[in-house]
């Protein structure tokens, strides 16, 4: 029979829908990615074509002037940015009942390797490392505007995970608000730890670790695990077994050691599921909360091998057709 | 520059992205959906095939036995439930950390036509009408049922907004459980209702007819808008003007011009964006709230025209490239 299923860090309950659960090897995807081009002449983000987006917020080359190329990781403004620098974030009221204000923010672009056809399952871990460089050099240099509340870096791989542009790049937003829902799940984290004294993120590594039915990777410095109420098939966390609130504060060897992780985990994804669409979110504390006992940052990659439809959206619990014991199975079990 | 709005309502902020933002007639789909027949043999939702999904819990037929042909709208346990009714609604830890549930409930399918290429849009009213008797008849059935704390109506239409099965259909939840979600979207109300002494909803049909920019339809029962913070382009409210809370007290006469205020919103849709997908859900309160003053049951429509990616899924942050005022005034001014 189904099960309810309550997310221990957000209380958010999922359906395990066992009756009609699938296998793990149901959710590889049909349809071949066509192969790309190394480098293609009208794409902004390859070499060359520089002067086609917003001037760089930061690059790693060799030397040369900024906005040429020679670059192996650069950051420019998101040509259609949803949030801008300029503005106020004083609220405004409209007709008494609503509320507005200044989209003012930050939304950057990082763009991966200068290879059109990259993509962080397969490249050289080293390439993996000068991203996360490039996102934790962004965060630090964001957060010191005190306008910016909360620092989200994210991936969106492949069409059906939302994006347009195929060149291998991810994406940094700062907000001018605490969004609800990450206020809603610290507010979560904080009551736990009202409760119990622990952080429950270190709570539920130590579980995993203790019953590791859906592990699928520990490292020195991280865990790879399904986790129990898993939204989608093949959900992902990716946690540093140290407490640490902020993703800011990573230190260079457990960068280089989370880029091999990412990248590992990701290659499995890659082989296993057939280069599926997914998202990946950095979760870390507001930027005023980056030293909370309660909340712990991590990396959550979903794969989009499933519409969310009407009871979704209309009731925020997600149903999974897949076990999240039986997929991590899977994973552990892969060939390296 | 773009703009961040909250929702009065839920608290949530939306991101009106102006500088992305595209005119309405570009969210019209571009390809054509190919016409369907009146009958498919192989459907199991087509006349005949009664015997191919589980007993009917209601039907509307002229007369002759149950589940055979003869109905022109039809209610059965959906074959895939995620939910079932047998089970126990106690909850269950495992390894300390983690709850679980039976997955108890009910999930049921409305077969809204018997012919397989209908859809609500380009129906007969009075077929409309039924389909409304059938949801307020099965939510009054299953709200007796002590275990159930919400249920939810909803429907998918397309394969962008998650359906599998073309034949007309809606779909029906009862949870053991108020989600999450639901339960933030309540106590915004309740604070809403402790602040003012209003009920939000209610605040938000004077104010839109007052200012009537969102506004697409009004009749002497119902509006129509698109919300000052529209989560997607085209997103759709429609309200009873009346306070009420649960969607189950729903009069006939209502019905029947709730049917008319349905159907000539999707058709609008239908004609304007060349039959997008979308999902409709219809919020009503919990089982056990249904005579709150400050909740108001209300239809959402959701255009499934482009797709939410990693900032979306991660901070619930929704980024819409049409200005609500600007798709509200085009439906307006359709042709009828």
């Amino acid at each position: 029979m189904p099960e309810l299923r309550q997310d221990p860090a957000t209380k958010q309950w999922v359906i395990i829908a066992r009756e009609r659960a699938k296998r793990p090897h149901d959710f590889i995807k049909l349809a071949g990615t066509p192969p790309l081009p190394e480098y293609k002449e009208d794409c902004p983000f390859c070499p060359g074509n520089e002067s086609r987006t917003p001037p760089e917020t930061l690059a790693y080359r060799k030397g040369g002037p900024p906005n040429g190329p020679g670059w192996w990781v650069r950051v420019v403004d998101n040509k259609f940015s949803a949030l801008v620098p300029e503005g106020s974030i004083s609220r405004r009221e409209e007709d008494g009942l609503f509320r507005k204000m200044d989209g003012v923010g930050r939304h950057e672009v990082i763009i991966e390797s200068p290879k059109h056809n990259q993509c962080i399952a397969l490249m050289d871990t080293r390439q993996v490392e000068e991203i996360l460089l490039a996102y934790r050099e962004r965060y630090l240099a964001l957060r010191e505007d005190p306008r910016f509340k909360l620092i989200i870096i994210f991936k969106n791989h492949g069409r059906g995970a939302g994006t347009s542009l195929e060149h291998p790049h991810s994406q940094l937003v700062a907000t001018p608000i605490v969004p609800l829902t990450i206020r809603h799940r610290f507010e979560k984290a904080a009551s736990h730890f009202d409760d119990n004294g622990t952080c429950v993120y270190c709570d539920i590594i130590q579980e995993g670790l203790r019953v590791p039915t859906r592990l699928v990777q520990e490292t020195d410095r991280f865990v790879t695990f399904h986790p129990f109420a898993s939204r989608a098939p093949f959900e992902t966390w990716i946690l540093p077994k140290v407490h640490q609130s902020s993703f800011g504060w990573i230190s260079m060897a457990d960068a280089k050691e989370f880029a091999w992780v990412l990248q590992t985990t990701l290659l499995k994804l890659h082989k296993a599921l057939n280069n599926p669409d997914f998202n990946y979110i950095i979760h870390t504390a507001p930027t005023k909360d980056e030293h909370e006992e309660y909340f712990h940052w991590h990396l959550q990659i979903l794969p989009r091998l499933v519409t969310p439809a009407g009871f979704e959206l209309g009731t925020g619990i997600f149903i999974n057709t897949a076990l999240p014991e039986e997929t991590a199975a899977f994973m552990r079990n892969l060939p390296a």
